[in-house]
């Protein structure tokens, strides 16, 4: 991976913003400068952040449980532990360094955490800064190589599908099917599911953020998978929506609605263009046939080390879109007591619009 | 639930300090409060908060996704959408409330976000405070209610252990068994793991938070398998490490060491024992036996509502314990390249003791 490269762009920047070393405390953004892949349980329980210095080696700041782990993931970067708690070692660390001006991540620094810090650092010369999220902007446009890398767990996320899609008749209950699409996720070699997996039938189907219960598959009624996993260090997220059984007509007509905003939406998907345009280009097509009311969320979301990421394809989101990027395209209707319909891909925003990362096409099968 | 008293005993607290309502984002504080179960995707992604006027009705604030739910679990509150977002909504309700000062939960709000809230509702004169962590604490003291779910938490996560533990020759990897488990929690009605199962034979048992590897379990080697569930909302962790096949007389030594000091930890655990302590008791038996640098962990946690919670059995806790305090007891030992043992049981702190919660004796086998 594109390791030195990326620390080598991040220091120029520190320089010119004159920040002597920022501390990187987002799992993803971890992963990204330096390839650990530790597991935080939360924000709360840390598994430890970088310190990159403005100019000279990278450090892996970390504690006991993981410190094998960051000096075989990490053998490049000095792993230093942190009995005491991280604002301890920083207390000491920083003023050896020479670090003056510290840039933190304000958007994943609890405020208590960044309190305490202005504190204990302030009283050893260390000024706070924070700035702007950098590495989640260079996140946000991924490389070939991240591509390659994101294709790979697209196609895997759609083979574990396509044989629980195969098998749906065969399933007791929607917990059945989650069990059945994360056991075999792992089995293929995915480190685990990206996100909890959502299979909603029925009723269900209209949250869109439903949790698989004990309920049986009901026949002829919506059925939603909405399901992702990590393959090595990157997510995929996809949607389908189906049924068991003869589909009804009502059903069928808005599954050709929430096709046709998919499809709207992929096809206003190029460099330049305001990610809110792209909301808009699918929510136009829902809100035509009377449903506007039924899609309540967003259009999509960028996918990358994190499932959910930048770029935000919202209605408020106004920056624009360059190639490279790679966002999930994921209209849908939820209509309560019925039920709900979602469809989502994951497509690459090209220099003359977009490539489609999916290949399964059950969607497009009514 | 106690949720009308626990809001009363907060309001008498929030008009005591001056403070017109406090804003509740932590999912465990909104459900110890409400019931309200709605799953956040990690700090970003908030499932909703709750506004606890110092008077009046509690509100719940959330967006389009969670709307049902929230008006299922949570009927007698206002459900209130922020589609513009939770700081826009804020800003014209709080106004219209008379709120002009507002807490928040500073050790579970975001740097960025407390800024962009001091700034918007700083203008419509709302002052932001950030109090004492006054949920946590209240959770940290279960009542006997409380216990009784924590009970049967525990309870389940011991029948799916001892069925695994049964037909452990049969799995074909840590993978396998981590699967396994997770399926089995599912299907006797768990909502799913507190946590991501550990399974780590031979050499990864050295790593405190292993992750699951396609790696067979190895005979005559330690197996450590750290588990836990969600019943109800409430979170039981246990950790059992065993030999499959005859354990050598390493093994056997060294697993006697880290019983001992689960025993001594327990033994030390009643009100007004400061946490240091219970940590330092264990430690000690590990220490006295030479291995005290592989022992590199806190003693225990608090478990509840979230897995890991107040109080803290760490050698730098200086708070006393409480009775109806549950926490959990789990000294190791990991030598790299050899492996590791970790047993963990969970306690309720009674008036003159501890009460054990776990009725599995595997731990006492060798």
């Amino acid at each position: 991976m594109e390791y030195q490269e990326r620390i080598d762009h991040l220091q120029r920047r520190l320089r010119r913003a004159g920040i002597d070393a920022l501390l990187v405390a987002r799992p993803e953004n971890r992963r990204y400068l330096s390839g650990y892949g530790g597991g935080d349980h939360g924000i709360e329980e840390s598994s430890g952040v970088l310190l990159l210095p403005a100019r000279g080696q990278l450090r892996l700041l970390t504690d006991f449980r993981f410190q094998l782990q960051a000096q075989r993931e990490v053998p490049w970067a000095e792993v230093e532990l942190y009995p005491k708690g991280l604002i301890a070692l920083l207390a000491t660390l920083l003023p050896k360094l020479g670090v003056k001006r510290l840039a933190f991540e304000s958007r994943y620094t609890l405020h208590a955490t960044a309190a305490r810090m202005e504190k204990t650092l302030g009283a050893k010369g260390v000024e706070l800064v924070a700035v702007r999220p950098w590495l989640e902007e260079m996140r946000a446009v991924k490389s070939e190589e991240e591509i390659a890398l994101i294709r790979r767990a697209v196609r895997l996320n759609e083979e574990v599908f396509q044989e629980i899609h195969a098998a749906i008749g065969s399933f007791s209950s929607e917990i059945e099917v989650s069990l059945a699409v994360e056991a075999a996720m792992r089995r293929r070699g995915a480190a685990g599911p990206s996100f909890a997996t959502i299979v909603a039938s029925g009723d269900n189907a209209a949250l869109p953020h439903a949790v698989p219960s004990a309920s049986p598959l009901l026949p002829h009624r919506p059925l939603t998978i909405d399901m992702g996993l990590i393959l090595d260090g990157y997510c995929s997220d996809m949607t389908r929506t189906f049924v068991i059984g003869e589909a009804d007509e009502r059903y069928i007509q808005l599954h050709r609605v929430v096709r046709r905003a998919m499809l709207a939406g992929m096809a206003a998907i190029r460099p330049g263009v305001p990610c809110r345009e792209v909301d808009r280009a699918a929510r136009r097509v829902i809100a035509d046939t009377g449903y506007g009311d039924c899609f309540g969320h967003s259009l999509g979301h960028g996918v990358g080390l994190a499932v959910h990421e930048e770029p935000r394809l919202s209605s408020r989101n106004r920056r624009v879109l360059k190639a490279g990027m790679v966002v999930t395209v994921e209209p849908g209707i939820y209509v309560p007591g019925w039920g709900g319909i979602r469809l989502e891909n994951m497509v690459v925003v090209r220099p003359d619009g977009c490539e489609d990362l999916n290949r399964d096409t059950t969607w497009l099968d009514l």
